[in-house]
């Protein structure tokens, strides 16, 4: 673990990132993935970060996931050839995508036959396509029995350069669950579906596939018996969340917000940090009984974070502020000036807040 | 009204201001402050826009508040001159504000000594300073009758130039007001509070004033007596949370998040749209026994939005979708391509994230 800048230099909330076990983190779902014999195709909306990129390509990923024609615009600029959009499509980014379609193998997503009616009358050279099928998150998607629907999407499309690809879901319901069971339950519950469509449509799309990936649902399963291809993207980092889900552990987690504390409140056991939603999102996690949490806080010294002290978490943020609620010794010794390391509850947000890339010379 | 881009022009979740209803509130801002006879300090954190504060300047405002160091920074290369930063002060940016202080009137806020001596330390030049008080919203500040900590940080910042400007406070516990009778009750204490602290300081310091100046009591309050400034930022665009309060009519509301409508899902009245806690923020409302609300809808054509249709409103969030709940027979005729406006809980998170200058060209 080199250290490539001091901790003197932090003046503002600021994204660390730990490589080599963000590093880790990657090959260890490679190899998942490669055991199970499923396609890898990473999520990149976690980090949406040029460097981070180069290190899952340094891991042998050539295809990867993207949220938005905007990402996949981006990526596609870096080198990234094989991209899946995996948001429905956005009929008023047709233009981008008829684009994105020529230079790169391009995928996207339809849950409604408008979608692929306007892609289809722009495109200029073959894309792929997925049918988005909700089984269970209730956010996008067709109804696993939609028949009707499904055909619908298929028979628009086929009147363009458009190429049925399979089913793509995402299970992100895993990320509301109370217990490593009910995630589980919600994967099986995905699979069969994926695995009924499947064996529904092979005979006439002999080459499709199915395609799964939420974090919980990957770090977690062993059983992934039909499904072709994953797409967590989470797992790069982790976060509270997913430890608070069973996901990893706390040593898995890549990433960190380093925060100065600006002033402490000893009568209150409290401190003020510099740090608050526009740096970590306003995304809180509350246990049933338990207190809301944005945030927990563990030391940092010598640009490393280390384990949690006891309960110190941030109790509470505004636009640039965050309250510490200070219960372990450490935490009752901070000073102005001094830096705390906040594991943040949604790595995604705060990723996309302070971005990746700028931070990169502070990552170690 | 003059209409300077077609709604064909936007694709993507894009921040749109009605600058007439935007300077009518900064002029009603200042009209407010006359009649009082207060000094008028606006926070700059809401919008974060040279743009917007060139209205600002329009209507003869020269001194602004901000709540970061860079935020001070971005704004004096602005070419603003009177800038206090509302947020205790951050020691280890004391190199930045040692230059700003060359270069503007500039303030800071202490609530412990150690930020006296960090500033003073280094300072080359005459910098002002506010004490903060903790009026209620327990967020900042040292409480009302603590002299002895009030003493001991004007003798810290008395070796210094560090010039003591008075007292200030942010009564931001208003935002989590049930009334409006609530809200005035906390302006009241506030007011108190800073003007108990007035009578004991002004023989030793007779040029000392005191600040306030949260959205809610600013636009509600009709009783200033005691105060000397006001820096509310929120009232420039307004927004759900502070119509929801009774700070202001849907009208008055001058921002708003224009969205594409991605799908639509008629059996369980819900739709997708492209637009998310990464445009929005996770900021929600939840009246009593009511319904989580990120955002409201509303029509949006020609440029203008109009008033809801019904109870339509975003029930929930991810990184870059929202989901719709429809109510109104509007919003169940959306189909995928439409625009809907968004108007958001909290205008200055959603002013952060999309930015405000980026859109100049969208604002009508």
């Amino acid at each position: 673990m080199s250290v490539k800048t001091g901790s003197d230099l932090i003046t503002r909330p600021t994204l660390m990132i730990n490589e080599a076990q963000c590093r880790k983190n990657i090959a260890a779902m490679a190899t998942k993935a490669s055991i199970h014999k499923l396609l890898f195709r990473p999520h990149f909306k976690t980090h949406q970060s040029p460097e981070v990129g180069e290190w899952f390509s340094d891991g042998g990923i050539r295809a990867i996931t993207v949220s938005s024609v905007s990402m996949a615009w981006k990526f596609a600029t870096e080198g990234w050839k094989d991209i899946t959009i995996a948001f429905p499509f956005n009929i008023r980014e047709s233009e981008t995508a008829v684009l994105l379609a020529e230079t790169t193998n391009l995928n996207v997503l339809f849950d409604m036959p408008e979608q692929a009616f306007a892609l289809g009358n722009q495109l200029r050279s073959v894309a792929g396509y997925f049918i988005k099928i909700n089984t269970g998150n209730n956010r996008a998607g067709l109804e696993p029995t939609d028949y009707s629907g499904i055909d619908q999407i298929i028979s628009a499309a086929s009147a363009y350069p458009l190429k049925f690809k399979g089913f793509l879901t995402h299970a992100g319901q895993t990320y509301k669950a109370q217990s490593v069971d009910e995630i589980l339950a919600a994967h099986q519950n995905s699979k069969d579906i994926l695995q009924q469509l499947k064996v529904r449509y092979k005979a006439k799309y002999p080459d499709l596939i199915v395609s799964t990936g939420d974090t919980p649902s990957c770090s977690l399963a062993d059983d992934f018996y039909g499904i072709d291809e994953i797409r967590p993207g989470n797992f790069v980092f982790y976060d509270l969340m997913q430890m608070h889900l069973g996901s990893c552990s706390f040593g898995q987690i890549s990433a960190a917000v380093i925060c100065p504390v600006i002033s402490v409140y000893p009568h209150r056991n409290e401190a003020l940090i510099y740090g608050g939603a526009v740096h970590l999102s306003k995304e809180f996690l509350q246990p049933e009984q338990g207190r809301k949490t944005f945030g927990l806080a563990v030391p940092f010294q010598n640009n490393i974070w280390t384990a949690a002290e006891g309960q110190d978490h941030l109790s509470s943020v505004s636009q640039e502020h965050g309250i510490l609620t200070l219960d372990s010794d450490w935490a009752k010794q901070l000073k102005p000036g001094d830096l705390v390391a906040i594991i943040p509850v949604h790595s995604c947000l705060a990723a996309d807040l302070l971005g990746t890339k700028s931070n990169s010379n502070e990552s170690f």
